[in-house]
């Protein structure tokens, strides 16, 4: 698919992964396994966690905890850390601005730092969002948005990101350190929690299908928005950590634009099921973004394009719960 | 001092001030009575707290907590808010990132919603920091630093800084909120807490003079910092408020730096007295950041120049001390 070829100075080495345990977290290290590369898992919930059990090398630490990070770092000094680990639904952040910016900021800082100071050859992959663009505007950029274009942060979970790139780019420019950004849009697949739009539309209409429910909540059908494969996302990343360019930022999305409605039609075809709708204007986002996306940096860079379909990855996300419910 | 006089709209209007019972609140509100203004006072600390009392129509408010801000926000619905309330000593937010992310970036956030809900045509200035720049060196920059120069928040401090500005100006595209946006440099001056470097020495020395210390500890006598006085920066907020365009950040320093060390020798001769220093490490500051920097944006739409002399705020910052001393 690509066409580097060039064996990575990396591959078979050490890398510590935060947010081990989260639904990026468990698509990343099957990702990094594949490829030959060693994982250190780390997340903070306890090591028999259901998210937690067996992942390679666990680790629990709150990353708000900065000597618990320092005292990590020095035990194990990793050749490289992919930093997932965040508090990443937007709703919440905004009930709960505190703990996001205590996690995704302090956490990022914390890590970092102990980077720095414990194996400061360690190349940092961090993953923030295509959300740093904000409401970008024709007023305000230019369409397809290139990762210089103009960072208008709107919600908490965007600021936090936008503040942990500036740091870790800071960090970059001023101690030498090794630094990768990650811009991902919006991503989805098999084993994401239910509160996400896709999974809980497919667990829905799986209810309908065996007679669990007669009908389902929907936020803002007519809401578009661009729906990665995480599986396609994670592998962007592992090239990222091997062939990315130190500080600068990478997007990643396949940018196909998808009404909300549309998926859910999508999923009740793949279930093969009606289920009556009821529009719940709770259930609306205070902030809708989205912008058409410009990758071509990280196509040149590391010859990344998407493989996996929207039809697949809701067939596998299905696949995944139906799986589930029978165990 | 300035060729610009027209008045201003807001002469006379209703201030909101965030931070009002600190150092900088307690000058800001001196300014802004003596200019016409009408001003409500906010801060987290008891109306019977030392800072606070006196204060103009004071209000507590602990800017985390998002439905008091908006409760108060909806009850005094300003015409414009002047956002000082920030934990602004370095050294603390480096000990406990998570406080300083929560009030700085959390509160700024809370802040601005709220205006946003309640008086959306209230002008805010927003009062962040030169800090922003950062380790901002010849390879990264060119000096002077202007106000588009690179950001490279090292600190939580400043980090939290970038993150509150980013979001102000989100909001001033996308919602058109009208925004001006401080970057001070340090600043001293009469009522500074005795942490603060020229407060603390000033202390010390007259504490030599009254005999009660024989020693000084210090921490890097040659660093060199800006310092502003605190009565020159909070006239350009003034001025900000009244002309600064909105989107835009200012930088405001007098850009005269000065030699630890020779801040000390300063003080010795004002107040008459030699004392013997050590230099102590643990005073030495983990990031000493100075640049030069460039307030012809700030002069062009505003007419500021800085007039006191450094000779003149230690010795206002002694008589302050002394007439604490003697009540």
């Amino acid at each position: 698919m690509t066409a580097l070829s060039t064996p990575s100075k990396l591959r078979g080495k050490r890398v510590l992964l935060t947010g081990a345990a989260g639904f990026v977290g468990r698509h990343m290290i099957q990702e990094l396994l594949r490829h030959g590369y060693e994982v250190i898992s780390l997340d903070a919930v306890p090591a028999d966690a259901p998210g937690a059990a067996g992942l390679p090398a666990y680790h629990q630490v709150d990353l708000r905890e900065r000597d618990a990070v320092h005292a990590l770092m020095a035990d194990v000094k990793p050749d490289a850390v992919i930093h997932l680990a965040a508090i990443s639904f937007v709703p919440d952040g905004n009930r709960d601005p505190q703990l996001l910016l205590g996690v995704n900021i302090g956490g990022t800082i914390h890590l970092t730092n102990a980077v720095r100071a414990e194996c400061p050859e360690a190349r940092i992959l961090f993953v923030s969002s295509a959300q740093v663009y904000g409401t970008a505007t024709a007023a305000t950029a230019e369409f397809p948005l290139r990762e210089d274009s103009p960072l208008l942060p709107l919600s908490p979970y965007a600021v936090s990101k936008v503040a942990g790139e500036r740091f870790l780019q800071a960090c970059a420019a001023t101690y030498g350190l090794q630094v990768v950004i990650a811009r991902p849009g919006n991503h989805i697949g098999p084993g994401q929690a239910t509160k996400f739009v896709a999974t809980s539309f497919a667990k829905q209409v799986l209810d309908a299908k065996y007679g669990r429910i007669t009908e389902m909540k929907v936020g803002n059908l007519d809401s578009i928005r661009d729906f990665s494969d995480v599986r396609d996302i994670v592998r962007a990343y592992r090239l990222l950590l091997e062939r990315g360019r130190s500080g600068f930022a990478y997007n990643i999305t396949t940018d196909n634009h998808v009404r909300i409605g549309d998926l859910l039609q999508l999923l009740k075809k793949i279930i093969g099921v009606e289920i009556k709708t009821t529009v719940d204007p709770a259930l609306y986002r205070p902030t809708d973004v989205l912008q058409s996306i410009d990758t071509s940096r990280l196509y040149s860079d590391t010859g990344w394009i998407p493989v996996y379909s929207l039809e697949q990855t809701l067939h596998d996300i299905v696949a995944s719960l139906e799986e589930t419910a029978a165990t």
